[in-house]
């Protein structure tokens, strides 16, 4: 029910999902808004948590709201994964309170994936589930981030960055310096290939397969990238635009652009995933369309088949509790 | 003496600011390595900081060294402004070392203008003169930022923006928090326009004229935007140059998209600043070219006919000692 296109292009996405992807698809929120769900089942939800609302709070006060429903659907069983478009904290936080932490993981962390034309995407984590960060999170955040990172996108040895202002272990803040020391130390196993620190300029290049961070700063990255991006895009299709000759030559130029444009869109990599939990949450942008609900259904079932939480656990040296 | 294109660019670039800006300019370096100076005057230092050099130590053991020199001359009153392009942090701690703080700045830090075609510049401050920071010196950097955007780009209020993950006050790291609850009371006085929150989108935008951060959330920002861009400029020229018919839309693009490189190229804004220390200090990119050079001599040369030191001690409720 939450996002800015729902419940039509959700359930359209889902629609598609469950017909493309053969998946089965659980449709959680108001049926009377859902309207027809295309043959898919809805849990009734009477409660929406808004894309305003304090997560925390929203979480406590509205327990039948479609974010906390889904929540426990996974929870109890009756579903692999939950996939939402609304409100990311009120999803992190539902997740983290219905489904439990994975024993042993201090923090769940958001892992975001950028695109990197050419090559795997960077996965980014913390983008945001948590502003402030010990050392031993940031730890397992690399332990996390190289189990899903060899999951998703089938990297066999990720390159596990620390995100720094500068290459040298004496750079950065306290929290970076103590990270870098445990991690160049070992501290996060051998199954763990960490290349030391990385530079916001790293991100978007072939340079480093996983970036480390906190949440703040992880989330000011990810919102530094799309605020980028959406001036570039807009400055050339502006200069395409300034006349006739341009328009022209943009006609040309636009089959050459556009997979580029599909490749940096993040309809096409299905969102971010919530990590540390008990259960698979797939967090997708609030303007999510039906493709990038599909998108992140697929994202959602493969994690689900790869036994992802089972990765997690053993990846943080804790088993799953039954 | 510092910089990748050191000493040639950085002489001709001094040689043509003294002849396009009609100011007095002093080379600061090793005469038979700078060869002709072109008629300014030289004054001798034997020894160079190097890019990799660690800033504080190499302050303190080099004291022979043109950036050390030159922050001499300026506390000395030989010179109204030091210009650099060498190593960031040995510029900062020669300056602060030599020239000393203006009286009641915590901490000064390193303002660089963002470009935002169509627009006046966004200024980021802190841009990594302090990995960590209190509230009380982000107030003071909301202080001098907005001090040097008036100045700078004559910008009668400035609104000034705190860097977070959300626009709500209560978003953010415990450090941000306190900071905005700061500004929000009006600690940093009737001549600073705090507009609330901001996020990584927003500093590429018209939406802000002053970014405050700390200095490692500041510099993580200047790199991934520099990073982006990049990735954004390579991308495009490589759908222009995917076949012949591309290839000639594309030469009736350029002429379209040049303006915008342009803007965008860091040499058209003559560097960052150092705030709060008892002097000008221009610091250039290490990749400075002539132009980047003939830019960052009128920006110093701006600053001192507009008594920024005077403005931003006065901005901070402070005088500069005689």
């Amino acid at each position: 029910m939450g996002g800015d296109r729902a419940p039509d292009e959700i359930v359209a996405g889902a629609c598609r999902a469950a017909a493309e992807l053969g998946v089965e698809v659980l449709l959680v929120g108001d049926p009377e808004r859902i309207g027809d769900a295309g043959g898919l089942a809805v849990l009734a939800a009477s409660e929406v948590i808004e894309m305003h609302d304090d997560p925390a709070a929203a979480v406590r006060t509205k327990r039948d709201s479609s974010l906390v429903r889904a929540a426990e659907v996974v929870r109890d069983g009756h579903a692999g994964a939950m996939v939402s478009a609304g409100n990311t904290g009120a999803a992190m936080v539902s997740a983290l309170l219905r489904m439990g932490r994975i024993k042993g993981v201090n923090r769940p962390a958001i892992a975001t994936p950028i695109p990197v034309p050419g090559s795997t995407p960077t996965v980014v984590l913390d983008a945001g589930a948590n502003a402030e960060c010990s050392p031993a999170w940031l730890v397992q955040f690399a332990q996390m981030g190289s189990a899903f990172a060899r999951q998703r996108f089938g990297i066999p040895e990720p390159r596990v960055g620390l995100l720094s202002i500068g290459e040298e272990p004496s750079k950065g803040t306290s929290l970076v310096k103590e990270t870098h020391q445990l991690l160049a130390a070992g501290a996060a196993g051998p199954e763990v290939c960490f290349v030391g620190n990385v530079e916001g300029r790293d991100v978007m290049s072939d340079a480093v397969d996983v970036v480390v961070t906190d949440g703040f700063t992880g989330n000011v990255v990810l919102k530094t990238i799309e605020g980028s991006m959406r001036f570039a895009m807009r400055a050339v299709l502006g200069a395409l635009d300034s006349d006739e000759a341009t328009k022209a030559a943009g006609e040309v130029l636009l089959p050459a652009l556009l997979p580029l444009v599909t490749e940096l869109d993040a309809d096409t990599y299905g969102g971010a995933m919530l990590l540390g939990v008990k259960g698979v949450c797939v967090i997708s942008h609030g303007s999510s369309s039906a493709r990038a609900i599909v998108n992140a259904i697929r994202v959602a079932r493969d994690a689900i088949d790869a036994d992802l939480v089972g990765r997690l656990a053993a990846s943080t040296g804790s088993a799953v509790e039954a």
